[in-house]
């Protein structure tokens, strides 16, 4: 019998810009936030993340690494990013050669509870609440669904 | 280069009744909690939010201004309520006159991981878990679905 | 007026193995965490969970009573599982017989924001991000959606 070893989640080794506010409990760990950010509380950010000025990541949120997140950007809450297909039908463990990366450009906004695989989400991009993003959204407009579809153009 | 502002999450400000449990961490303020309410641990709970007697909110559930939660409701683990449609193409950005507010009667059960848009829900509403609550549910009876949809009267 | 009893979050009464990790704020009591497992923060493990050897249970996650969860097996963020089928029209209220038992095999994947009824799932199976699995899974496959289907043989 042994006992759990407990670590506390922390902000550590975070690049910032000016006026970054950040609610705890988080864990943020050497990533980079651009100036003017809000983090909400319960919120997890993983090592070389990078996200632009002015964005906003609300409470409940998990960004993976591999992760880049634009400007002026609106992450909603209990979002969560994806870097791991699971391709040869189980995680990665540890073989980071697996993972994908997720490019999020600029002014794009996900609503709350929605899930986000690996890939490309062009400017202006507006996802629904709960959608579950499974391919590239190269073309500005609102999806929404699971897997999120094209609702209407923007 | 600057540092994070960091602020702590707090229970701070909420009227609440007679036997009112609540988890910590959690981020409660300014809102109005009825007798014998429970609330989980990871729940963030906004401003102007008013919540029924015997009324529990789970674990992980985020509950954002304009909402409104009557008693004897069941509000399960990571449920996330939306005030702001992206209307405009994307987030009020403080414009608070373009948020719209969500109204839940008495009896309701909400599913885990549900999602509820800007709606009003009928007394005795049962929402299953997972599902996305798009339009209002007028109607007693089981929804579940993204977008949710009836199942069955009750 | 009242004011809220506080009660915190915590770490107590775990039988575990050896070299388990567990990243605070969590809420985890009276289960039992087999060696090397890992748990992320922001997650709650109820009483009377068995959780195998080498098995991950990421950020945010609910693991409710009655789930048992095998061995090798990765657990991704946001992930709830549900005992409570709200079968009567609502939640049991206490009334424990009501709910229903889930037996996650070895070597299970189930990822981000994924919801779990109580069900069984098979040895080898991957769950997609996002999905809401209603039916129990016994063929091993990769499933996702709402209501989850197969895609694809293993």
């Amino acid at each position: 019998m042994g006992t759990p070893r407990l670590i506390s989640a922390a902000v550590r080794d975070v690049q910032c810009g000016e006026d970054v506010v950040v609610v705890q409990p988080c864990n943020l760990y050497e990533c980079s936030l651009g100036s003017h950010c809000r983090v909400g509380p319960f919120v997890e950010i993983q090592k070389g993340v990078v996200i632009g000025e002015r964005t906003k990541i609300q409470s409940h949120t998990f960004v993976c690494e591999l992760v880049t997140i634009g400007s002026d950007c609106f992450i909603g809450h209990g979002v969560m990013f994806i870097n791991d297909l699971f391709q040869a039908g189980g995680p990665a463990r540890g073989d980071t050669t697996k993972w994908r990366s997720t490019r999020i450009g600029n002014g794009v906004s996900i609503g709350s509870n929605a899930t986000i695989l690996p890939v490309s989400i062009a400017d202006g991009v507006v996802v629904g609440a709960g959608a579950v993003v499974t391919r590239d959204l190269t073309e500005r407009g609102i999806y929404a669904g699971n897997p999120a579809r094209l609702l209407r153009r923007l």
